[in-house]
């Protein structure tokens, strides 16, 4: 079972990630995970903070000479900014006598749309930064950096994801538009708004820059694939042992979100029976499904067809014109802290979406396959495929996005 | 921390299940928990299996005298129909010279859209039977029973659910409608498809009725209501305790759900930030937010707004008019077997999300209060919105769905 | 993983108990598992309700015609006395003007070394009822038939378990007796302390016979061992997945043990490291221990030699000479309820401990190997033993002990 | 439920640990969390890596302004011997060209009574530099940091926690001998083996003054109390909440421990029953116990008298008249490798005993009681002592060993 945390505050020092029960021999380097919190700042519609974010990383356990040890893996992303906010943020006790909460003024005006509000009752706060500090979306550079592991195991399985922007507001990929496969990504990653139609990314860039303009912010939708998957990942046995249960957790536990699919999703709950399902047929000697509406799955396992998830996020809370609040201070209503420029955060919500949707492969995996080492996970994993008698044999669509 | 498992076989003698972690004190009867589980046969559109499928119901650990004891709760439900099934399920190894597995036929030709073929290959089998038997939706009616024992104890709080139909297959309850509240719950449950639109809900009825004629299935989307929630449960600081998250975990890991929302969901990745959020205004005395476009969440946490989630189901993958497989014996192809008449599960759905939605925040309550006995829990409860300083104050939507 | 719940209370209805994760295939039966409850009333000095109390046993859950399905596996355990407790122990609300709670005065009067005083306190009860029925040990039983299908999961592994008793009262097989191994569990079990040295044998049935005498009890030290394991069950990688922490966490877990060892435990504290430890010899091609000091673990792991566990049990709290102690609905000095004449239940404790090891070493098992049908763990488990490299071959003692 | 990770390698560039879960408002210092480090290094016996081995220590999450945020903590404790393990223990891939790992000879000659051996076959490694870098018990120094927050939360709640040696080899403090309470830890901690008994103290050092001489190392047994405890931590009600339970799991869970006990735990097996218990009296209008045989525990929960619990230690293994092993290289007879030259951790074994302790018992505090902020976990501790009705009240031993 793989288990994970993250620590460390918005503004802060650092931010620190373990996760314990990934096997030994896994390639992992400081490039591989460098180049996901890269790909975490992408997108148009970003603003000033993500370009002087730059990310001091430091794998800190678990990996010598660039493979896992089998023992948790630790990692760093160091706060370039942090010279500036070490009286607001520091951890030792303040001097008596020094005047408010180091240099900082109070945030007395809790952000609608934001923990701000409850995070203040439930920790017993009388401002929001104790709490904004965490509920920063910020956190999820420690996911990326620990989905950045993950993926370096499943690909050594042939599983390897993509990730894409499939709407942003109102604005979306038209049905039936083709999916991208794992090489796409560098593709993907170009686009402004990694979006693999061309059309559609030029509205959304359209969109974001209409937003901009009129101090407004936008949300979307971003999808998840995953090629290369055996199938019998997950279960029908208990409802959270099931792949969907997982992953609609882990994309619904990220900031922001507030709708997940699998496959077709919502858009099934519209279909009658007769065309919601992925019918069987027998095609180059096996069993093969024509369509993937379900998305991947069935009865909460893989199928071996292309894993697909989506996650709606709302639009960025911390609206330019701002929303109305209450100062907590004075009881008088007031505009709610305006910290943040971004108009549009969809295009990185899918890099960590692909972090999450990973870590929830990788688990799975490891509960089906066992396995201490790359090696034996590996082995184990060829050694299922082989023993399924050839009756019940199944494709799985590779990393190539072809079935074999 | 609540734990639950349930066990049982849909054909076998009965199902069980057992919770852990509940106070004492909690108010539970055999009536109530019967109540819930003739709630889940509710609904125009169910074949015949819901009419003779007679729940036994025993409760027989951790509750004396009608109050839970602190101890683990257990339930079994029995299957009215077990001695037709006692050699085709029984639990003892088969005479040798015994033709087939008891009287039944192998189930080989695997289902479209359901667990049979990929739990095969997973579980090794030859046959369906060993997994469609598990992965069957009479399972939940475990689930709805310690669901009843949650909502028994969230009761005790303050904390009511409700549970409607928002649509069926295309037909959709209009946007704005009212919201349910728990005075309207008996109406809910004497509607048909437990609608609280009476024009959605005839519309509703006429395509079932068209379903059924044109021997196809239906799905839809069933939503959640929570009142009387305390601001604060859930939490932001980590993703898997965030209270969306876990709902999240637990609608989606119901069978045949394929889509979750918190609040708009979908709808608000469609709107901008300045029309998606719940502004904050002081009104009697206390922060009140005007909206709940949220769904009674922020940051992960429950605002003291009514809690709202929604869960999509596909149409019921046992189309009368058999999709296409391929029969495992055989290798030829074949017409999915075809067991059940159901046309539309939707309504009871509801009632199996609501049970879902009741054991999630039961536990996110002992997660933040604590408590061996309900007193205890309730106490805490009380003194923490006691403490919260007036200035920080919020309305919390009570079970008769007003602010208080 | 394997999760596991038990439910029930020792008068009730009946213990219900569920194990979630276990792989198909794995054979059960009604009488391997009455055989072992059978075994759990064994030893001279129980007292009469180990008679009376027969075993009606029901398998109501993942088990079909002698087979797993994967799926939980559901366990009943009736309570034949049940009809005489109807009235106490009823699930449903007493009328309101019933005198007393059912037939049986309060139990107000709480057994020092019982769950009974702190029990009231913590749950919010005015006497102890309503905990001693779930302290019990009979509880206990519930644990013995999960054990026993968890043992049935480890002999398709070849890997088989033996309890004996090395201690009662002051009584003590002599250091440096032989082993029992899998083939004499039948002598064990017919001998009435289940102890494997003869004279030390009767001396403790003396010591029985002697405390009896006095209105006295007795407790005393099992040890369990397990024979087959492989190499590498646990990990050293971090503390809560060492195999000698879960055992520790699980024998500390049954009711009345206070002390837990793994390999010679307290007398390897006394000794200098120079003969403490298990030197690693080559013999017979492979890299041997000729000594066992360690019980079968280093670094939190299996080492393929036999692994072996001893848990302390202190003499049974309800002593016939009562105890002193309050009664609470007085405030007066009283002499503690006496309900139970066993003397010692040492020798059945073993049998737990068997249980509660089976359901560790199950469980860790399945993290290092995975598998979800007993053959997908063997061959998983059968080619990590042949990819161990010639030079780090060891030798793994099999259920015959003998090392291969 | 407190959830935590720790995660380095001995000689890599730090150790870092995240605990989730903590309410907010703890006082937390780096100081304090140093002072528990510099402690785990105490002990006369110790070797020279202890000294120069100095912690350079970062609390990088969850702290701010001496005071926890509710969100989780992170530490870091660098390795101030880092410059020298560049190579050897380098995160990134060596060149192709450079010989060998680093600049270290590989690890071919497993040591008896460490993971080296059973860890390469289970990791798939040809030395045990992987293996021992992280099953080295440096890693406590992670959990002592942990527990150092653990305590600090504790006593802001009346708890209190002391540890101390029992045993070094041979050599115990005298039965009946005094217990310390926490103002005694700074004399323990000045005592060259943290014993509290001088006479006993000295002839412990004799003892590791021998041992020394002859190149052997020994062992022994640490004990940890705990005052002002609440009755009612833990539960009876499932094995795995029973308290006693999930300390022997800690307990074990520590590098080198082979035994644990509760109370008297091995002694009280060889007691009768009569003998055994804590007999109830009225003492100054609340219920008494005049003797803790038990250790604190009744039923795995809390009883408000001081909890007592105790680990054994196995000597040393790395001995410096070296065990016999096998070199995997070449499959040679050899001696054992030889690093580390202290020869007793028994008095530094029972801080870290104090802080799996520590980490337990917070857990229990908050399972029990909840609290997302100092104030609200006491508010909800308090008002639970002050529901006890007068008639159920018993003391607790206060953290001046008072019973109050």
């Amino acid at each position: 079972m793989l288990r994970w945390l993250t620590a460390g505050e918005s503004h802060g020092q650092e931010l620190i990630a373990i996760v314990e029960g990934l096997p030994s021999g896994i390639p992992v380097t400081l490039d591989r995970l460098r180049a996901d919190l890269a790909r975490r700042k992408l997108g148009y519609g970003r603003g000033a903070r993500m370009k002087f974010e730059q990310d001091e990383l430091t794998l800190s356990g678990g990996v010598v000479h660039g493979k896992t040890l089998g023992s948790p893996v630790a990692v760093r992303i160091g706060n370039t900014e942090w010279p500036k906010w070490t009286e607001v943020m520091g951890v030792e006790p303040l001097a008596e006598d020094l005047p408010g909460r180091g240099r900082s003024a109070p945030l007395t005006r809790p952000r609608p749309g934001h923990a701000d509000l409850v995070g203040m009752q439930k920790y017993d706060f009388d401002e929001a930064r104790p709490i904004l500090e965490r509920a920063s979306a910020r956190e999820t550079a420690a996911r990326v950096a620990l989905g950045a592991v993950a993926k370096a195991f499943l690909e050594e399985l042939g599983i390897e994801l993509v990730s894409h922007t499939l709407a942003i507001g109102p604005v979306r990929v038209p049905e039936g538009a083709a999916l991208p496969v794992p090489a796409d990504v560098d593709a993907l990653d170009a686009d402004p708004v990694r979006c693999f139609d061309a059309a559609t990314s030029a509205l959304m860039v359209a969109e974001i820059d209409d937003a901009h303009k009129e101090g407004d912010t936008l949300g979307g939708v971003v999808e998840v694939l995953a090629y290369g998957l055996p199938p019998g990942l997950g279960s029908h046995v208990h409802w959270d042992r099931r792949l969907d249960s997982q992953l609609a957790a882990a994309l619904m536990g990220i900031q922001a979100i507030k709708g997940v699919e699998v496959g077709d999703g919502f858009e099934t709950t519209r279909r009658r029976g007769s065309a919601a399902h992925d019918e069987l047929y027998r095609q180059d000697g096996v069993i093969s499904r024509e369509t993937d509406r379900a998305g991947g799955t069935e009865g909460g396992m893989s199928t071996g067809t292309v894993l697909r998830v989506r996650a709606g996020m709302k639009p960025i809370a911390t609206v330019p014109h701002a929303l109305h609040t209450i100062d907590v201070a004075t009881g008088e209503d007031a505009a709610a802290h305006h910290q943040r420029s971004d108009v549009c955060a969809v295009p990185a919500a899918g890099v960590v979406a692909e972090a999450m949707t990973a870590l929830v492969l990788a688990n799975a995996v490891l509960e089906k396959f066992g396995g201490d080492s790359v090696g034996e996970t590996r082995r184990n994993l060829e050694s299922y495929l082989a023993a399924i008698p050839e009756a019940l044999r199944t494709g799985v669509v590779n990393a190539d996005g072809v079935q074999v």
